[in-house]
Parts: structure tokens; sequence; C-alpha cells
């Protein structure tokens, strides 16, 4: 039984990585540079998206698909901010998205007009890191409140993931949290890796953010 | 493909199931009360189960089972408190611990000498929501930092769960969290939840917590 579950596994990511090659020609075909956020839950996803939405919806032309579980919150907080939102529910107990709904939602998204495409994944570290969406980078964000070893207990994460985002820095005073510890974690485990001190909440951090943004969604 | 796959899926849980039934034979042999920590990564589990074991290493006897993706920094803080630890690795991908694993470390574990057995799940509010460990309870494990809406986005995991932790309640002053709504939140998705509020952190909570398991252990 293992063995066929294993046959199993592989088809269906072989079918998966097969889709994530259409979205990646779809995305070439109009240009549009696609990201796909990664994290635990709770560690602000949303809240960085709303903000950035608040900044650079003016510049350029951002679109979003959400994956959530069950709710539609995290969608009805970021239709206040784009009008080019697809949400994708996740259902069945899966833990994360796969191409065939990027796909499925890349036709109700006008690519045309869209520069920027965020993925929001389910909060998990663990089961995105092995699906390709075809997107151009993963992002993970983790948060101070969770603790310095995340990188460590997480590594196919970290390693797949192109910028890490470390959030809610503005709690740093109130946490027994080793900044540099926590840095130390996530160069031993990839030492490409670029990282970014952040809050969403406060703002800090938010300028560099954009710029990385801006560079990416017209390179 | 898709028949097939959910074919293989539900003999993959019915042979768990009749695992988990095993465990709790076992279990229910020696007396022993087996209590499963789910959580999102770095919600405060593992600090939880080391200031509980500093508490009431003395009066009763604790064996734990914990479950890590790749590293083995839970178990080393863990074994500091305790001799009856055994370290249940995850690996492929897997996003949660299995009865199987819990079977095979229970041959590991002096049932005889054992009142209360935690089982520290990994770090995902998704996946271990659907596997009996033969378990006599799922205890949830959120803070407040990771926002008010994790029950409704988790409402599954809420629902198997007969007690809800919401930790790191020191942490309270600092934030926008509304813990009116995060209650009511976790009333709407199961009325029955036991919650405690706690901070592992500055001890907060941690009485009330104890008298539970002492409690638990003796019934």
């Amino acid at each position: 039984m293992t063995i066929h579950t294993i046959e199993i596994r592989e088809r269906v990511m072989a079918k998966n990585d097969e889709l994530a090659g259409d979205v990646r020609q779809r995305l070439a075909q109009h240009r549009v540079t696609a990201l796909n956020l990664v994290s635990s839950p709770g560690s602000g996803k949303t809240t960085l998206l709303e903000n950035t939405l608040a900044r650079l919806g003016g510049q350029i032309q951002i679109a979003i698909v959400t994956g959530d579980v069950q709710t539609q919150n995290d969608a009805d907080r970021l239709a206040k901010h784009t009008d080019k939102l697809v949400q994708a529910i996740v259902t069945g107990g899966a833990c994360h998205l796969d191409a065939r709904q990027i796909l499925t939602a890349l036709d109700r998204i006008d690519l045309t007009n869209t520069d920027l495409l965020f993925i929001e994944n389910v909060g998990n570290l663990v089961c995105p890191a092995s699906w390709d969406l075809g997107e151009h980078a993963k992002i993970v964000v983790f948060s101070v409140t969770e603790g310095e070893d995340k990188p460590l207990k997480y590594p196919k994460m970290f390693r797949e993931a192109r910028i890490a985002i470390l959030n809610k820095i503005d709690l740093l005073p109130h946490l027994q949290f080793d900044l540099d510890v926590a840095l130390a974690n996530t160069r031993e485990v990839n030492p490409e890796l670029e990282v970014l001190l952040l809050s969403a909440a406060t703002g800090e951090g938010m300028n560099e953010w954009c710029q990385l943004l801006l560079r990416s969604a017209k390179s």
C-alpha cells in the first residue's frame, strides 16, 4: 500500500509541475511577476498585503489570489484595496494551494492590466514548500513572536524561499527573542536568502519592501 | 486518478483508526491519560511543556512523545525535565503525527510508571485535526499574537479539541487583539470548548492548567 501511495503522489506532483509550467507561460505572456507568500498561521501575511496595496496601489497594478481553508475573512479584508482579487477555497483538509487552482484563478484576472500577482498561500510551513505554483519566487513570512528556531525546524520552506520577511519587529522590546540567533539560523539554512525586518503594523521596513516589489514588477 | 487518490487515502485513514484503537487499548491497560497538543508553529507548545514538567514533575509521572519535522531542538529542551521522552521524526513532507508512530513510541516508554502522556504534534493547524492518535483529548494552543480569527479559519481543529489554550497573554498590552472577539469566535465554532488564558513565559494561568492536568491524570 505504501508503494501505491508513493506512486499516486508522484503522479499528482508530476501533473502539478506540468500545470505550474502552464501558469509560468501565462504569466510570461503578460509580463506579470508572481510572488507566493507562505507562512505560519497568524504571522501577518494579510496585514502585510493590506498595507502593501495601500502604498503601491497607485503606482503598479496588483492582483491577488488568496487561499483560505474555511473563511473568506482574508478576501474581505483585501477586497477593500483591490478589484483584482480571486479567492481559492481549499477544501478537503488540503494544506496548500496547487497549480491547478492558480491556473483557474488566472482565468478570472485581467492579466493584461496586471504588473504584480501575489499568491497568499494557506498558513502552513510544511506543505506549501513542496508545491510549485508557477511563481517567480516564494516569500516566507515569519514573526518574532514565533521564536528564533523556525528556519531550522522548517528548512525546506526557508530553502525554497528567495526572500524572508521577519515580521512584528515592533514587539521585540517585549519578547525574549535573539535577533542575531534568528538571522544566523536563517543563514545556516539558506545563505542566499534575503531577509527583511519589518512591522506591517507600524510600517517600519515597509519602504524597503515596497522598493523591492517595484523592482520585481518591472524586471 | 482523483478516485484512486481518495481510495488510497481512505485505506490509509482506516488503518490509522485501527492503530489508534490499539494505542487507546495500551493506554487504558496502564491507566495513562494521553493529551495531543496541536498548534501553529511558534505558538509556545514546547515552553508550555517545559514549565508544566517543572511544576508537576514531582507530583505525577509525565511522558512525552514529540514530533518534529527536522530538528531535535524541542526534544533537547524537554529532555532536561524528563527521562520519559521519545522523539518521533516526521519525514517526507508529512505535516502530522500518525497512530503508528505513537504505537512505536509507546514501546519505548515505561507505561507502568506513567500517569500522563503528552503528544506534542507537528506545528500545523490543518493536518493533525484529521488524525486520531488514540489520545483522550486534543488540546489546541494558539497565541494572542496570531490574531482573533484562528478558530474561524481552522474550525475543524477547534471542533476536534476539548481544551483551547490562549497563550502569550502577557503580550496583550502591546497588541491590537480583542480578547472578547477571540473568545466569541471560539464559542461560535465549538461552544463546548474550555478556554484557558495563559502565559507560559510569565506563569500566569499555569496553576489552573496544572490543576486541570492533575484531575485528568487521576480520572
